[in-house]
């Protein structure tokens, strides 16, 4: 029984998604339990398999695939679930359109298929809300340092990625809100709010 | 290019796989490479891989069978497939057949879509030779420690594995050869021996 919200923050690296989502925290932890998550990494199993994801320089990208199914199939049923179950507000940075975006547009997997995957690995749950903060390719990735794999993409991969993000938003407008990324963080920041306060008042939370 | 042969080596736990692998590679490596591999576990990506399974006491179901996939696809990818197209003797300890079995026949998940998954995660890669190494429930679990999660379910999905394995192999008998795993280890030898031998000479190899 999900009785909590659960809203995910989608978009390309270097959008500000993590200070948005902290800023977001803060505005409602007062008022009711809010908990901060991601995919991958959250948990101990999360932080092992973001390890392996991170290391992990010349991975198959089936492999890859697959840590980020486990990741979210045990991130689901043992943080997320039990969070809603208790009514909590659960801010996720990243999750299930991400793989269909990166793996789908980004990489060329089967995007039916990817998205059978995410519905098996989180049994079917979806959000309730999810915030896509939108840069332009070369924005973002001029504010992320290139320390990691999941930065050293070519700029065409970024571009795909981008537009994937797009493409999924305007092909689900119930779920998904387009929030500008290039706006100052307090502009960003209402424009967030205001859709989850929208979804209070719809859900009657 | 494939020219090597892959042989897999199934069966219940304490069937006797990992000394009978051992002895094989024994006999064949002054004649040819031989590369001896198991699922999951193999390098360092799959050492670790193996190190969750194996710690991971509450492990989401689905988190299990992903990371299983994740192991395979790298596994397949970056072991297996190079040392067949270096014309190797390939023998791993489980492969995908342990998927399709503990999961499918053991946990209850739809084997049609397990088969679908091991495709994706191998790249249509299926073994040559797969050895069944037979043994009644009972008589494998008395001869494993049960020191890991691997080994600590019960004896009913233990029951429910080991006619898996059978019918797996009754369904696809070209592919699979039976041992009676109660029999000594030279007497196993030589069964499993035989089989490859039949392979080299259809194979010409």
């Amino acid at each position: 029984m999900i009785s909590g919200l659960f809203v995910t923050f989608e978009g390309p690296e270097g959008a500000g998604k993590s200070t948005l989502v902290r800023s977001l925290a803060a505005r409602y932890e007062a008022e009711r339990e809010v908990l901060v998550t991601r995919e991958p990494g959250a948990g101990a199993f999360g932080a092992a398999v973001r390890r392996l994801l991170l290391e992990g320089e010349d991975l198959e990208p089936r492999a890859e695939l697959f840590l980020f199914l486990a990741d979210r199939a045990e991130h689901v049923s043992g943080i997320v679930r039990p969070a809603l179950a208790r009514g909590a507000l659960v801010l996720c940075d990243r999750h299930a359109d991400s793989t269909v975006v990166y793996q789908g547009y980004g990489r060329g997997l089967d995007r039916a298929q990817l998205r059978a995957w995410n519905a098996f690995a989180t049994q079917g749950l979806t959000p309730h809300l999810t915030i896509l903060v939108d840069v332009p390719t070369e924005v973002g990735l001029a504010r992320v340092t290139e320390s990691n794999r999941l930065d050293a993409e070519s700029l065409e991969f970024h571009r795909r990625v981008r537009q994937g993000f797009l493409t999924e938003a305007a092909a689900e407008p119930d779920r998904w809100v387009l929030v500008d990324g290039t706006q100052p963080l307090e502009a960003v920041l209402i424009e967030a709010a205001g859709a989850i306060e929208r979804l209070f008042a719809t859900a009657g939370a």
